[in-house]
């Protein structure tokens, strides 16, 4: 299996685009990917969404992105794993490239959510629950996170409070970050008194909705021999599923997905968790960054909200995390998030992330989360 | 890249499943696959859908399927081709265990059309369209097709019942496959006097809506070597787009993704098309059979209707065609057709097919058209 590396990355700014729709999103991406990477065309294009069908009544985007970006003809398919989809069609594009079926790949992701009214994003959202047995009982994907994070403040005796450090670093890095939903500084006063949306998920617990896309241009890393484009190895890409609905899992509060996702990522890079110089975790709400915490290996069971009290996540700590302002601020562009977080992984391993930077970085993990933790694609790269 | 083979096929019957639901259908199809081959488990799952969001409100379908199917844990992602999903999922099946990143895989389709109202159904299909540019206009899936068996008929001097031998074919056909939708033989009378759809489409013109679920087990030909399991090969497994809406074509009656997807096929395969035994087609509309044959070098430019008329398509013919029924008559649960057909020719490659068997069948063709031929995915399986 050839070894694939990521040559070019091309991304737009998450937030309200009232002027680009679906279509251009994708193609700006795309464009930015072939400019980064000094390249015109690819042999395929693997596109993560999770919402066009309900949100922009759309689908075919392969056909219809391919056409848009002027790559007409060239093979190209969406892929969907919920929340999970961008990391998802990474993984894909790896694997065409891996097997010499394609000499070179897009894998991107985008989701335009902001056309739609509030409660059909809502309901579209929910789709990543299980339909017949939870949405349709009225429980939204906030409302499914909260039992979660309910549960683990009553099972492990912590506080809503204690949760604080994993938005105010996540806002504190976005500062830096251009292409970030939000630029504003939080307090621990501003998350404690956040507006309650399902209790105890409060407004600065939970990510924001946005449209945005990302891309990435993938080749075999053989092919970059003699020239002196940066080495940014895929030297993991693996993927795991639990149930679909919460309650069906025997522990409602570990993420077996992401436990067995980055175990076997961690094999195939031959590293272990002390090895990464950062993480880019998936922080939709503050309980998911430290269940994501507790299952890839770096705090005990219920002790994941330790490593935001003692700074460990912060840019100099021990395990920095959401560098670029994570979901929390970056932004959640659900189908494009997977892509986002292993884009500024690149951009952390070329030492291309401005007041972001992590000193020194070398190898990253990018962990992205698919419905209530049922569906977890895990990337680690390298600088090689 | 190491050759893929498929050891074992599962499907349900193609019809209005009130008693199943997508997951009820999709795990049918797994574990009638897994029977089939003699297995257990895969290293991760491919799974044709295009309209599950809308239609049955769940997206996430890798988690879903692989949870009710009992192979929870195991990786698996929705792929998303429009009316050319169920191929894709074999496509990108194919490259993940030719990478050697997957010793074994399952491609599969599932669609559960009949759940919702047919104006809910219709919109569904639409979003295969360009949204933006096509359904906005208010034209549907097969109005698009109507527009081009409109000007077909126009430019070439056909009549309206020159077409009738490739429903007539197809109904026959699917007399003898219990899977079928429709078990109704249809005379030239009947196609003639059918009820209008869409000018010139009539109802025996158009592939009828269904639920259904087909799914493949796919390993690496190298692993069957001492067993005396029959030996399937994927030969060829390629795609191609076109522009998403049909008035951006330089040429709408032209089905360029077939063309370029068939030519790449033939090339993987080192065949000519006088070397197919039996050729699976994408007869959603009776126009789309024409187009088709003559995007694959079957017939002239034009042409197509011709074989029709000659007989060329028949079971003894030149090039038989949807000798299980086809979409016409098969049916066509859109994200799990490029399932049925690829499974289709297994069967015959087996020498399965029953009252159906080509006889001595050894080379076969699969084409699984997205949209008005905007994503088009084709196959060439092998008995070696």
């Amino acid at each position: 299996m050839r070894e694939v590396a990521i040559i070019g990355i091309g991304q737009t700014t998450v937030e309200e685009h009232w002027d680009r729709s679906l279509r251009d999103l994708a193609a700006d991406a795309i464009l930015a990917a072939f400019k980064d990477a000094g390249r015109e065309k690819v042999d395929g294009i693997f596109i993560g969404n999770m919402m066009s069908g309900i949100c922009s009544h759309q689908e075919n985007l392969g056909a219809l992105i391919a056409g848009w970006s002027g790559l007409q003809g060239t093979e190209a398919f969406k892929v969907e794993a919920a929340c999970g989809s961008g990391a998802a069609a990474i993984h894909i594009g790896a694997m065409a490239v891996a097997s010499g079926y394609m000499d070179s790949a897009i894998a991107m992701g985008v989701e335009k959510m902001t056309d739609t009214s509030m409660p059909e994003t809502t309901a579209a959202l929910a789709t990543a629950a299980d339909a017949d047995f939870e949405s349709d009982q009225g429980v939204t994907f906030v409302g499914l996170n909260a039992l979660i994070m309910q549960r683990y403040l009553h099972e492990y005796k912590w506080k809503h409070a204690d949760f604080a450090s994993f938005s105010i670093n996540a806002h504190e890095n976005a500062m830096h970050n251009p292409n970030a939903r939000l630029h504003d500084r939080i307090s621990a006063r501003d998350y404690r008194e956040a507006r309650m949306i399902a209790d105890p998920i409060n407004l600065l617990d939970a990510s924001p909705t946005g449209d945005g896309a990302a891309a990435l241009v993938l080749v075999p890393l053989d092919s970059l021999r003699g020239s002196n484009v940066p080495r940014i190895v895929i030297a993991g890409s693996t993927a795991a599923t639990d149930s679909i609905a919460v309650h069906d899992r025997r522990d409602g509060l570990w993420l077996s997905a992401a436990y067995a996702s980055a175990v076997k990522a961690y094999g195939q890079a031959g590293i272990q968790p002390r090895d990464l110089d950062l993480f880019e975790l998936h922080d939709a709400f503050s309980i998911m960054a430290a269940l994501s915490l507790e299952a890839c290996g770096f705090a005990e069971r219920g002790q994941g909200p330790r490593l935001g009290l003692d700074g460990d996540i912060r840019p100099k700590g021990r395990i920095p995390v959401a560098t670029r302002g994570g979901l929390k601020a970056r932004g959640h562009p659900v189908g494009a998030t997977g892509v986002y977080q292993v884009l500024e992984i690149v951009q952390q391993l070329r030492g291309e992330a401005g007041e972001n930077q992590i000193e020194g970085a070398k190898i990253g993990m990018a962990q992205n989360i698919g419905g209530s933790g049922s569906n977890i694609v895990t990337h680690v790269l390298r600088r090689s």
